[in-house]
């Protein structure tokens, strides 16, 4: 699999393939086209056939795709075949938030470990999952095997926490806090800002009131 | 302006440029260099003075570009120059933790409408934000002319639910709920799935180590 190769439009396509194959398979679907699936997600259809094909995916022309083949295929690419565990740094209001949300239930994801500087929390366990302190995050991170974080913490301690999470072994941060972080190359940080995202549609939006005017 | 050429990947820097000024006018910068503003924020000089350029901003070889100037002209062109007002709908885990999220800090959005199902909470004010019961939904927005809304519910409710906004007027939906949904051509949707993001930093991790090994 030349998953070098494939871009990152691609790659950000894959869970939504993958969730829907599953949905596909519930309902006793055995093959689909690549225009019925376009339809069903909303992707087009050329985009769809595109993607596949870096997987060496290829449809039966009339006769589409096999969606058991497709779902073996994905669950491997997207390591859905073993369980993620990953850290949250940050149990404020969006750490909350996250802690009750359920990656498990269409992803094969776990947060297992959260951390934070207050001491109302540190020591208990949330949902579930125990919240350390700040103090324990780089032996815990390391015992536990952490390779994925997610970052909720204000934007005064963004970068020093990410030195510790990559110094512990992190290799890929989802980053919450509204700032940029500097990381070596071998580490890749997903930014999710809500109100950059919030900030950029509104823009679209506005722009396209413009042109259409 | 020729917003309308301006590419998607350009559009979602507008806001990180944005804030930088900010920040930098603050500090009394006046002229910034693009390979100085470039180290600020974690984004190459070539990007930045590419960007700059969609918008006739052009910096003077050696002098760089005015800050003042930059950020007269991103305030107008992200529309900060007036509050923009957003409904959420969806008081849940996610919703609760965006009503208490700061928009207005680092962005001139707020959150003015709220909806839920829950009678519990539907008739208060949460966080500054009156929750109304979806039976109110179309006749809140039309009133108050919202034209951008998140929608924080679950996957079975949110294509009704974005009918009924598209219907009442809004324009602009960044969709947290775990689905694709229809819209016509007039309304633009930003997907944010957090399951989805975490399982594509995933992927990119374990694929950097299977090419780096």
């Amino acid at each position: 699999m030349a998953t070098g190769k494939i871009p990152h439009a691609t790659a950000k396509r894959l869970p939504i393939y993958y969730r829907y194959l599953n949905i596909l398979a519930d309902e006793g679907v055995e093959r689909i086209s690549s225009r019925d699936f376009a339809e069903r997600i909303n992707i087009d259809a050329t985009t769809i056939r595109r993607d596949f094909a870096y997987f060496g995916q290829l449809g039966t022309r009339g006769f589409g795709y096999n969606v058991q083949s497709l779902l073996r295929f994905f669950r491997k690419a997207l390591y859905q075949d073993h369980l993620t565990h990953v850290a949250l740094i940050g149990v404020g209001n969006l750490g909350r938030a996250l802690l009750k949300y359920n990656f498990q239930q269409t992803n094969n994801i776990r947060i297992s470990a959260a951390f934070d500087t207050d001491p109302a929390i540190t020591g208990t366990i949330q949902n579930g999952v125990p919240v350390y302190s700040m103090t324990d995050l780089e032996q815990q991170i390391k015992d536990q095997q952490i390779k994925i974080a997610i970052l909720a913490t204000p934007v005064s301690a963004a970068q020093e926490i990410t030195d510790a999470l990559v110094e512990a072994g992190v290799e890929g941060l989802m980053n919450f806090s509204a700032t940029r972080v500097n990381v070596p190359d071998t580490v890749d940080v997903k930014y999710i800002d809500l109100a950059n995202e919030l900030q950029s549609l509104i823009f679209f939006v506005a722009n396209r009131e413009e042109r259409t005017n």
